[in-house]
Order: C-alpha cells, then structure tokens, then sequence
C-alpha cells in the first residue's frame, strides 16, 4: 500500500491538480492520493515551510510527500527527493523544506536529474505535471532514490531564514503570528519546548500574553476554560502558541494579521 | 472494502484534514475515505445536522461515518459512536446527530472512552486527530462499537431543537431557509411529506409561496418549466421545498438569507 | 483498476459532491475517483468545454470521465456517453464535449435511456446523483457503452460556438482570454500551432502581444526570464499563449477580465 501527499499553491479552481493525480495514476495505479491542502497562498515559501513541518509525520512510514510551492519553475532551480527516518520528501530546492530539516534526521537527499521519469516533452511552467508528479509516482513504487537522481550534500540546500521566537532585553519571549486558521486561530512560532526552557519557573496560567497593545492573561488548558467570545492564549495541537477566542475568532477580535508580533511576558 | 467519510468545518484552507486522513491511514491502510465538506460554517451545529441527513444514505452499507463540527472540543462533552440499521456514526455529543435520529432506527449507542484507540497525547483542540480520525479508523476496520467505549441509552445523547415547519393559524404552513447552495438555491426545512400531509386536496400547481413580501406560483416539476431568470419553487433533490431561479440564483434575486421565513398558501 | 473523474459546476461547501462518491462506491466499491475540479463556474459550459480539453489526456486508458455541467437538468436534454480512442466520458448533450470532439478520435456514442442502471426515484434537479453517478461507475466496471444506452450518430450532438483565434486583416492573430488561473495568468485561445503555421517565418521572441492598450514583448521560454513583477507571454503548459507576471499576476497587472481580446503582432 503506497501513499503521495500534495501540497501545493495551485488552488482547487482549475485542473492542475486533477491533471497531476492522472499521471500520478499512470505511473502507479494502486497509490493513495492525499490532498493536504493547495491554498498555499501564490509562491509563499514560509507558509509552506511551516505547513510541511505540521503534517508529515502524522502519516504512515515511507509515504511520499510531494511539495510544489514553486515560483522558479522553469529556471534553474533543483528539484530535490529527500529521505529522512521515515518519509520520502520530493520538492524545489527553494526552501520549503527548512522547518522539516530542522527537526528530522535527514538521510539521502539527491537532485532529480535522471529524465527517464519525466513525462515529456517537461513544459517551462508546470513541472508538477511534467516531473514531480511522474517521479512521485515512482518512488511510491520502489522507494529508490538513487533511481531518480544523484546524491548531493544536504548542507547545500536552499534554506529560508524563517522567523524565530526570541529572548528580549527586558526577559520576554518574542514571537511572531506565522498562520491564520480558519477559525481565526493565530498560530504563532513559539514552540511550548522553547518557552518551558526560558521560563522554567513560571506556571503557564500566570504567564501574560502580549498581543497589540493588549493583554491576553494566562496559558489556558483548553478552549472552553474561558467565557464564549473571549481571547484565551493555548498550546495548540501543533505544539505552539496559539491565540483564540472561544468560540469566536481572535484574527477579527485582534485585527490580527500574518507576521505581527506577539510577546510573551513571566510574572 | 472499507469506507469512512468526513463531514467537518475544518476549511480546506489548512492541513487539519490532511493531517486526520494521515492517521486514519496510519490504522487501516486499505480504506477509502471521502470527502462530503470541510465548509460547513464554523461550529454551526444546525447546518451540520441537516448535512448529515442528506449524505449519509447514499453510501454503502457500514461506511464509517466521521462528523467533526465540534465548539466543545476540549471540554467534558462525549464523544459518541452510533449504529443504525446500515451505517455507523462518530461525533461529538452536541446534537449534531439530531436529524439523523429523527429519521433512522437507532441502534447501539456506545460513549467514546476507550483510551486505548487514541492517538498519545491527546491534546485539548485537535480530538479530529487525536479521537475521531485513529478511532473512526479502527471502527471501519472491525464494526464493533464496543471496542471503542460503553454503551449509553440513545435517550440521553444531546438533541438540537431544530426550525420545524407548522401549521399557521390562517391554514398556511410556515417554514424557513436553512441552507443556500452554490447555485443560490434556497432550501427550506419544509418536506414534501409533511406538505402532503396538510394540504391532501391541492395539487402542487395551486399552492402559492410566500417568500419576503413576494410570491412564487405554484410547484413546479422542474427548473426548465420556469422562463430564464424567473424564480420558481420545486420539491428538491433532498425532498424538501426549494426557491430556484431558472438559470440564475434565487439568493441573490430575492436577497434571502439563511433563517429567512418561507410560507406556502393553499388556494 | 478503474478510476473515475469528476468535473462539476457543484462546489466543495454542499454535500452535492460526496453524495455522487457514495452512489458511485455503493456500485464499484474498487473505484479510484479524482476531483478535477468542482468550481466551474455556474452553468458555464465554455468553461468547461475548455477545462475537459485540459485534463483528460492525462488519465490512465479506460479512465471514466463524468462532467456535470447541467443547465438543462430535468428538461428532455440527452445525456451521452462517448467512446474515444483510450477514454469515456459522460456528459449532458449540451456541448461540454466540443473540444474534445474537435481534438480526439470520437467512437461510439450512446444516449443514456437504459434506466436499470438509474437511482430511482430520479429526481428532477440532481441527475448527478441518480443517473451521472451510477451508469458512469457501472461504466468503470464493464467499459460497455451498450449497457447504458442507445447508439446515436456523433454528429447529432449539440456544439458550443466556441471563440477561436482568427488572422485580421492587418496580418495579427487575434484571440481571447478564456481562462484566469489562481495565479492570475491569463490563458487565452491562442494555439501554439495555429500561431506557427501563422507566423511561421517569425521568431518567437520577435513578437508583441498586444493587450487592453499595452504591449508586451516577444514569446518568453519560461518565468524567469522576465523581471520579477513585470509581465510576460509565454507558450503556458496547455499549449496555449498565456500572459503572466513574473511572481505576480497577470490579472492583477492589466485589470483583465474573460472574454477580454488579446493580439499577437508579427514585428
């Protein structure tokens, strides 16, 4: 039983993605195709870096997670396939891949250049169809790296300078909203381990959040611990801090947009 | 041949269903899981039941029915897994089964509390993956409601108090939209059956709605015996009384919105 | 294997969709189903003239292509189903299929009467459900177009007047833009090989595409060969001429609509 996910900025408005799962089938007709989401917003590297780093591992071992958030298709940008313990990442060299080599071991990674798995004539401006789809499908078959490319050093690939939770002057961890749910939940970059270490001492209800000029107070257990329509900080399911307001969104609450800063203040 | 569906208001947007397909796989790599929608509105319960009573019939006998429309999440609401002649049902205890009930022959009925089927640790927001997605998974496997916790009497579960059409004091059954569909049809709670029922010696043609301040002749056969652009009323594929505008939107035409009144007139 | 398409006008926010995969699966419980896409716009049946052309080519032999773009249903409208060389497709006689049919071996062609494979009672406004679904999966599962239907002559079946690119009588191809893509490219009708036959002593680079009253320069090999934010025509990956912006988009840029003229100049 062999299993591709997608993540990709093409939408669900046109065919690209369908077009993708046909050759994806041609190559492998038994596969299962998992659609992680393609509303990536247009050509936003970051989001996808954080978005990849969410969801992996949560599948199966030796899935093959197909990555095309791509906007240097057609130059010279590689495309990579990236073994670590347990999946098989396929990708632009472009830095999607960041967040997850940050925190997985990383294995072989090649640089797809063997042809034999294109699907030609390879078009200028959708390599989704022409190689990450095709060589996808291969490698949820045999699951050879070797066999679409040549090893390459890990150390030389693109990587984003990606936005850091940090310790401010005055002892409080900074941090920044990096995605918006759909429930007006702000996820920030502040990763509970992060913030257990610099703030040993501290409980989490008497820790103070700092969010515009405004004060969320404490780090909630869940989100009915506080009054319908109120903001309450918690540690959400991705292991970060996370702004809500229950049973309400706290992106309209706050007014909140992707980057604004959000600091985190000990007793 | 094993099939589970979802039905949540998730988004597509973000991972979070990517993530629960991930570890449905992850315990029964051989089933088939489809999609009904991730749109419902955020935590509305009332869309969600009448949802789950269109969908679920259609599906062949013992598909895994998985609903995540779930304000509650985190508090001490259950979660519940039901059984009805044909299909088997998981969802929070908050009332979205309450069509479902009205019309299907409920049988067994366990509380989810069986620890052992669920993803560790279980966090206080994501139950979709931590709960519903590794259970539901095991469920399509074996069928058996009680390896995932202890029966309850159905009569204690949670029941919405959902718009019900009635009989007017002027002799006039009064009922409301409760969905709008992407064609802009407005669909209202009122069944044909109850409408049989009440108004036996009229036949469809005669009856007249009453929409805002406006009125609509008569119930038609189909979209086509309608002029272009006109609006027209019709038994819908769900069996209830829907407004339509022949080749245009009846939402927009009549500026309607969910809740809205409808009323239909005898001759 | 069988694999099955979906293209609709139905949206992914109701349960229209999910429902035709539950009749489906009830009929061919082995079946692969691929969402093409769902967001068609209402009733717009150039749209998905246009899109069918795009995907279909991709698929697996024997793959079962059903396109629900039905202005007409529940009028006598005929449904057909279409033989191709390596291909089936289902659709309303309602010219879906035009472009398909100019560009492929059209075989056997038969208009859906058989009702023993309909979902009874059929309906008057969801044939998707009651007549699409389970004759296409019984398609995928026999590859027998006799079981549905009778045989008609393929030249009976409703065409689309579809925009077409023209020579005018200053020696410019003239075209239009039929399609806008997430990213904001513009695809226009303007075929690559209708443009070389044209043009044949041009070269590519030496052209200007003429749009609202702006010029762009030359046919560009790929997205990076322009400025970043600044426009672009390149030859895009359905063959046709599309106009882009360089990690923008192109919509955005010249404020363009479909439908919208686009001319190529020989220098």
């Amino acid at each position: 039983m062999s299993i591709i996910t997608l993540l990709s900025d093409f939408g669900t408005d046109d065919a690209y993605v369908g077009i993708m799962k046909g050759v994806i089938l041609k190559v492998n007709p038994a596969v299962t195709i998992v659609d992680i989401t393609h509303a990536i917003a247009p050509q936003d590297l970051v989001q996808a870096a954080f978005t990849v780093d969410d969801y992996y591992k949560y599948f199966p071992e030796k899935t093959v997670h197909i990555i095309v958030v791509d906007p240097g298709v057609g130059s010279d940008r590689a495309i990579v396939a990236m073994e670590t313990e347990k999946h098989i990442f396929l990708a632009p060299d472009n830095g999607v891949l960041t967040r997850l080599m940050d925190g997985a071991v990383v294995g072989r990674v090649v640089r797809v250049n063997n042809k034999r798995h294109f699907q030609e004539p390879v078009s200028k401006t959708f390599h989704g169809r022409d190689i990450f789809a095709p060589v996808g499908a291969h490698l949820s078959k045999t699951l050879r790296l070797n066999d679409v490319g040549e090893p390459i050093d890990p150390g030389v690939l693109v990587r984003l300078s990606l936005p850091r939770p940090y310790l401010t002057e005055e002892g409080t961890v900074a941090g920044a909203i990096v995605s918006i749910d759909r429930f007006g939940n702000l996820i920030t970059n502040i990763d509970w381990r992060y913030l257990k270490e610099r703030f040993a001492t501290a409980t989490m209800p008497s820790l103070k959040i700092l969010i515009g000029n405004r004060i969320v107070k404490g780090l909630s257990p869940s989100y009915d611990s506080s009054t319908p329509n109120e903001p309450l900080a918690i540690i959400g399911s991705r292991g970060y801090v996370e702004i809500s307001v229950n049973l309400g969104s706290a992106c309209a609450y706050f007014g909140s947009d992707k980057g604004d800063r959000v600091e985190i203040i000990k007793p």
